[in-house]
């Protein structure tokens, strides 16, 4: 849902136990100052493709080396954790991409949070809409609803894609899904606005008139697509 | 090793049984005819960048679906068997470069076989040097031997590489391995011959002229690394 969580603490809280702590940092890296020292956190995972890399690789940042088993078994590559031929040049294209996208973060924050503010803004006007995660703390390209009068995430997804906006319903883990959130459920939603979570990632390339666009159909999209499918 | 093994033959053996049977057909896709239904085996892998396609991409091919428990939980991607964003352009790049391969497979064959009999008729000259695997039933493009005057298959390897040849010690899965090849020990090579095994892959844009070179280089490499590494 974007909310920047407060990992230092909860690092904190799990280090003082003894155990290790993960953080899933794909949104986060590329986004936001990210240091897994300054986090506390044992292991840090980051996604190429959320960056502008390429898809098909990613990363998990140990601190501490030797401490998980293997995921796939094999010839012994990458330190045995995942053997396999490497994907060179998907792990050279990841790292150029991240470092190109580090360098121009400050001035691409700026440009993502104010279309990500409009976006928040104007969508929840809509009656039946509303943000989902903290208003404050979240990430600048990120800005997730769920829609109560709509009977599935899927209808708004698909109405979206013909008008040529893309955007998610829910984490891109369950893209497949037909269940409600179970992040939202989790979050407190009921299952009923748990089922319509739209998801709308921002990226340097956006513009402000594609947010107006979005803005300017959105209203139609949701009265459209309340009349039906409750049968789903 | 490149031998082509009699798989319809073990399929049968282990049909009878109702053993599922899986062939790694990684080195065998776009190099001779595949079919997956003639060689009646179960399960049949391949990788993209053996065949011209981008690394990190592969495939298994199944044919009876939802027999294999998932390699990488998660959102239930790839039909639930390797969870994760999907690698697309991977994908689409591993089907293209089949493609292409398959189309000009027939012309290749004779270059290859070509370009592969002159590398192991001149190879296996040079005293101590003998072709690993069947001298008849082997893939065009692969020639594999032992050096017995060797102390480790790494010597080779470095010092052609500092001559711009680039061959490998057995195979990719072990290639920062130190042990002898555990292949050829189980093909009855002793440990002497199995620790310096060299494979030799040849692509349809290796040329004649490169093999020749490869011929003539050889026997002085082989002379001036055997004095060497026996304290390895």
């Amino acid at each position: 849902v974007g909310t920047i969580q407060d990992i230092p603490a909860l690092a904190k809280v799990a280090r003082a136990r003894h155990i290790p702590i993960h953080t899933d940092a794909v949104q986060a890296v590329g986004q936001i100052q990210v240091d897994i020292r300054k986090l506390g956190v044992d292991y840090l995972s980051l996604s190429a493709h959320k960056f502008g890399g390429p898809l098909g690789v990613g990363a998990l940042i140990c601190r501490i080396p030797n401490m998980l088993p293997p995921l796939i078994f094999g010839g012994g590559q990458e330190k045995t954790r995942r053997s396999g031929t490497e994907n060179v040049p998907g792990i050279v294209g990841m790292a150029a991409a991240l470092e190109e996208r580090v360098e121009r973060m400050e001035a691409e924050t700026a440009h993502l949070t104010a279309l990500r503010d409009r976006l928040i803004g104007g969508l929840t006007k809509i009656p039946g809409v509303c943000l989902t995660g903290d208003p404050e703390f979240r990430l600048p390209g990120l800005a997730s609803f769920a829609v109560e009068s709509v009977a599935h995430s899927t209808f708004i997804v698909n109405a979206l894609n013909e008008r040529n906006v893309c955007v998610s319903s829910g984490s891109a883990c369950s893209a497949s899904s037909k269940e409600a959130s179970h992040v939202l459920e989790a979050m407190g939603y009921d299952e009923r606005r748990a089922r319509c979570a739209l998801r709308f990632s921002l990226g340097p390339e956006n513009t402000a008139e594609e947010v107006e666009q979005v803005l300017e159909i959105m209203p139609a999209v949701i009265e459209e697509q309340s009349r039906k499918g409750f049968e789903f």
